[in-house]
């Protein structure tokens, strides 16, 4: 007890900065004027110590630029210096964009194995439903899956856990790229957490059956990162970002309900869903509260009166958590096998390189094989990722 | 142990369906054209099975109509009759609308007292915030107010914690109002879980100083009941209403992020907020996810750096619970002294008239002290509600 040193630490969501020549390097030559590509802007007048911003980077593609090329990278950062910059590649960390030194921090901190989420194209892909040409945006999704796959995930494969993603737009071309990067190797589909909110048919109709049917016919979960809906948690326009961060969780409180109340599950049932940076310690309140309510409003409502939706929960879906003591303590309630780790590097949420020191502390109670199913082998099962 | 008969159970959630006098007797013959009234309206045309339905009743007010008069009081059926309608008051148990029909039916179920949230007004009064002659809107805020403390309450006044509403639109009115209500024998406000969906200033500005600072004075809680922002957790449109029904509470813990980000709990180090139905086993999860959201991002997103957002919640505010039985077995991570029981007559979430026997089994572990705290004295000290 309880984390030892024997047990490697699978994390189920991390991200990749995207370097410049992702596209570059895959597009034919008549995209490269359309296609991401990154370039210099500048970034205004000096600040009032006098001192003029260097100019920033960011993301053109078909004439739309597309600020925060890192996100929220902050990695090695003092936390009194986080901030939702950095936005050049000088300041962030090589490993957010190449894979080598990205092992070597994963090494530094004691990490095996990770899922790599998109920054640019955001975290489900979606940034390419807002093309104009979606040939050009097909060529796009297939370029970020084939970067992933055959170059990040290539350089190290027993390091990461290879994730696509889709062209949203159509769930036919969706369905055959879930089918084409199966046969590479993926083992997951980064899937919005509610297509709803950016203008695509919601869980309650059969619009999805076509990809559904495809993750489940390759056995690759959907991964459905919180935000992944472009619904962000905001409480009001000049509430402090703190807000938002602390209730994104609600947004996977959200897809849990709204799946399980679906006709998903009892169509295709054997479907996984990993819900992605979501936390654990909600998960009981949630699932009491969503059996209660399917008991009492189940017989108006349109839903199925037949299964329990904790029940389809403990078959389908799969939480994860960076730092949860109190889903920890409550781990039998969740079902250990429900539960990930995971450890959010670049991001300030990240406990990296600390990250394996405050797994350990944050199990110290947890039983040894317990710990191991936790931080390894359910991820392993779940994305068929063998040592 | 668990709940014992000498336990009296004061119920911090319930509903009032207003009589539709409430307003005809007490507002001046000027008014009686425009006040709020109740009319029968036509139900359309026979169903499949040839019958007709009967004329509904809804409130008319300024020339607009309200339907759904009682919005979910289906106590008394059976779960399988369960729906959005009654439409009329014959379709609905008189305690719904007659306090001494309530006081029988809490007899029936040995619950000792209520709070009364109104029907027609919304949970906070806000129906009147859409009135175009604001002054008829004052006089139905007080009227209200008045067929709360005067009539309702008077009829049983060791049964009933009388609540009030504000007219949101003007924060100085608002403070008078709680003045003149306070000196009435006023327990507590019902205000809107997040003013900022209504159109109004949110918790981030001075705007509802003097409210607050009012409602400190006079030592009444906000209760802020899940949904009075008017803004619904729905995931899609076509979701099934279920979905809705089982994510409220995630606007309680909005309402508990907004708030402890806020400046509120800094200016008004007295004030007292009651999460109305919010239930109360997510309360862990969520306090350990904004003191780490605060402890990592409090040094840029403009938020207090000195107190500690957990400590501010253990001063400020309190949950309650119908049926949470995880929640009460994490108590201890919650505060025994910060749990209050909720009954919510006449709505389908609520237990009646098998409650107490429901708060019984749900208390079967927890020591007699601890059970009288949550059942009783937490709300009695909160709403100053002495025996």
């Amino acid at each position: 007890m309880p984390l030892q040193d024997y047990m490697n630490l699978i994390s189920t969501d991390d991200h990749v900065i995207e370097h410049p020549r992702v596209w570059l390097d895959r597009l034919p030559a008549s995209d490269q004027e359309s296609g991401p590509r990154v370039v210099e802007v500048d970034r205004g007048a000096p600040g009032d110590d006098g001192t003029a911003p260097g100019p920033a980077q960011v993301w053109l593609y078909e004439g739309r630029s597309y600020p925060q090329m890192a996100l929220n990278a902050v990695a090695g950062r003092r936390r009194e210096d986080f901030g939702l910059e950095p936005t050049r590649y000088d300041e962030i960390l090589p490993g957010c964009y190449d894979p080598q030194a990205r092992v070597g921090d994963m090494d530094a901190d004691g990490i095996e194995a990770q899922i790599c989420f998109p920054t640019f194209p955001k975290f489900a892909g979606t940034v390419f439903l807002q093309s104009q040409d979606k040939d050009l945006a097909l060529r796009c999704v297939r370029a970020w899956n084939d970067f992933m796959i055959d170059e990040w995930c290539a350089a190290a494969p027993t390091r990461f856990i290879p994730v696509v993603i889709l062209p949203l737009w159509d769930p036919r071309l969706a369905a055959a790229e879930v089918e084409r990067t199966a046969a590479k190797g993926a083992r997951t589909i980064s899937f919005p957490e509610n297509p709803a909110p950016l203008g695509l048919p919601s869980f309650h109709t059969d619009h999805w059956d076509p990809v559904f049917a495809a993750a489940q016919e390759a056995d690759m979960p959907l991964s459905m990162h919180f935000g992944s809906s472009g619904r962000p948690p905001v409480t009001a326009d000049d509430a402090p970002f703190a807000v938002a961060i602390t209730l994104f969780g609600c947004n996977s409180m959200a897809t849990t309900a709204d799946l399980l109340f679906s006709p998903v599950f009892h169509k295709f049932r054997n479907l996984k869903v990993a819900l992605s940076e979501g936390g654990i310690g909600w998960i009981p309140y949630m699932l009491e509260r969503i059996d209660y309510t399917w008991e009492r409003h189940k017989y108006y409502t349109g839903v199925n009166q037949d299964v329990r939706p904790s029940e389809l929960f403990r078959r389908h879906i799969w939480g994860c958590f960076i730092d949860d003591e109190f889903g920890i303590a409550n781990r039998h309630w969740i079902g250990v096998d429900r539960i990930t780790w995971e450890c959010d590097y670049p991001h300030s949420d990240s406990n990296w390189p600390h990250a394996r020191k405050r797994a350990a502390e944050t199990l110290v109670d947890v039983p040894d094989d317990e710990v191991h199913q936790i931080v390894e082998f359910n991820a392993r099962k779940l994305f068929r990722f063998d040592a």
